[in-house]
């Protein structure tokens, strides 16, 4: 039975990139040796490193403008304390958008002060704040670029001499930006990227180097730098399937070719909540992911019967977090539009059946 | 063309589990949907979990023993700092057999008082060390169990009140232990549980709590036995073919099966390296592993014969590590003898042509 997985992550990946994983578990490349086995020093691991790690570069168009690229562990959580445990020195500046931002600002604190420089938690994270003010002695802004729990996304980033880090981690490669104004993106690789069990962390090299603390070797990203992600054995089957996934979407057209279609499909489920009298949607108007989508039944009665629909249609994972109740839709990269048009489909033969 | 996979990990893993785990990638027990895309906090994934924690501790022994499993990330390289973070108030007590030992010191240092009970280092971790003191005030002792760099490993344990941490990243699961002596294992997956990119750790819970610092969330032993291994986004893949590889040994008899066909492996391989005038073991004899063979040739011009011979013959991965040079022959628990007996088959064949 065809699938529609709305996961919120791990998630969907190509097709293609399944086949191409299931056969390297087998034989990797006709060595006749499984990606499983392979030393993370032999040749063919390391060509896939290197080309995992100019793969992100350059979808990002971050080649040659003083970035690196490193595959790491941990996720992103791990990252809330590698980035203040490399760069915060006196000050850091967070704006809270949901539970990630504020598990970062947590993980801050430990190593120093923290400007919370805005938040919506008053409105159960539902809107992205605007129009906050970053202290000019931080030494660097936090944010969360896409809400996977509430379905918001930043659409505007501050305009600040202060260096920007990004946690991409829900719409890394989903939509064009000017990834030169960051000075730090990590993205844990279970959305967009890849399966779990590896993070992209991608580094404007300038700005290390600045604190007078010592660093853990492991949280070090001098040392992850210095050893091109391979400090330590790297999650190589993580890596490779990364690696697969942005060759997937380099041959698609990159990030704006994904980002057309991320955006039409955004487009089919927005629709069908605005329209539909059955349902309303959790996010601020103008704040909506174009990666998760959250929405409630108008009538909480209704529940049994759309869930049971959409276990009829094939429908995975679109359960709503506990945080927001209701459903999400979450619409990676890899979901084709057809997959989000099947869900509005039911939506509206629910409103023709209730 | 069979190859006989001998390198030092990742590596070689059950032929039955490449292919079950091959199969997950395109379709994970019938569900229509990859391992790779499913959410980890799907029915189906923790019951993935919860089998690997649960045959992690039966394996060992240790289950209704006041222990947990853990399948955490980052490796053995982040429990060096994370058997600090949460063990080490006043003293620590390290015994220095090799590199990753050096390693685990050199982060502990970090956070408290270490003392180096003793090294090896003087003779290139050669041997092991014997006869050492461990401080009777000190918050635990850490040792290596096998050197996976220098083919050595501890037979001895230290009768102790301290409680004993051991890495046993390269010989878990691989001979039989009381591992009711230890109150904390770790080891990486990548030789005997799984692929690169997952961590187990197994702790006996009376010993966390003890320490005054603010620990960091994800470094946190209590935090991730309060989630189970669920804190944030575990490695699902790599848990999962641990969960198959645990399975397969569990299936084949356990701990108690696999130690005597390692030893018969090892056997087969010293008995060459002793027997054979071109060759010349590198660990003391009293401290070789049953893991990893390291050898040098006794004529260095050999070398490019004996490469070729290798090849011919399907071995892969025999290069000893830098710090050591000459060979290494890794016989982790999914090696079959026969394969050992091709390399000594060959060592013969050169001793024949020579």
């Amino acid at each position: 039975m065809k699938k529609h997985n709305f996961s919120a992550g791990p998630c969907i990946l190509p097709q293609s990139v399944f086949r191409e994983a299931s056969q390297a578990v087998l034989n990797f490349n006709g060595i006749d040796l499984s990606i499983l086995e392979i030393s993370h020093r032999s040749k063919e691991f390391i060509a896939v490193m290197e080309e995992a790690q100019s793969l992100a570069l350059e979808l990002l168009g971050l080649q040659d403008k003083g970035y690196k690229a490193l595959f790491l562990q941990g996720g992103a959580s791990l990252q809330f304390l590698n980035v203040a445990y490399n760069l915060l020195e006196n000050k850091a500046a967070y704006l809270n958008t949901g539970t990630w931002s504020s598990k970062a600002l947590k993980e801050a604190k430990l190593l120093g002060e923290v400007v919370e420089v805005a938040s919506s938690k008053d409105a159960n994270f539902n809107y992205i704040p605007k129009n906050y003010t970053i202290p000019e002695d931080a030494d660097y802004f936090h944010c969360t670029s896409n809400n996977t729990i509430f379905g918001t996304q930043m659409f505007d980033f501050p305009q600040t001499s202060v260096p920007v880090v990004a946690d991409m981690s829900s719409d890394i490669f989903s939509r064009k930006l000017d990834f030169s104004k960051f000075s730090l993106i990590y993205a844990g690789a279970q959305k967009n990227m890849g399966p779990a069990g590896t993070v992209l962390v991608v580094i404007k090299e300038d700005i290390l180097g600045k604190v007078t603390r010592i660093i853990p070797s492991m949280l070090d990203y001098k040392i992850h730098l210095s050893k091109e992600s391979m400090f330590n054995t790297p999650p190589v089957f993580a890596v490779y399937v990364s690696m697969l996934t942005m060759r997937w979407l380099k041959n698609l057209g990159g990030i704006e070719a994904i980002e057309a279609r991320n955006r039409e499909k955004a487009g089919i489920i927005y629709r069908e909540i605005d329209r539909n009298p059955l349902f309303k949607g959790f996010a601020a108007t103008e704040d909506r992911s174009i990666m998760n989508a959250t929405f409630n039944l108008t009538d909480e009665a209704l529940k049994p019967v759309f869930d049971q629909m959409a276990k009829e249609a094939g429908i995975n994972g679109i359960n709503g977090h506990r945080s927001v109740g209701g459903y999400r839709a979450s619409m990676y990269n890899a979901m084709e539009p057809e997959s989000v048009q099947v869900l509005a489909d039911i939506m509206k033969e629910l409103e023709n059946k209730a």
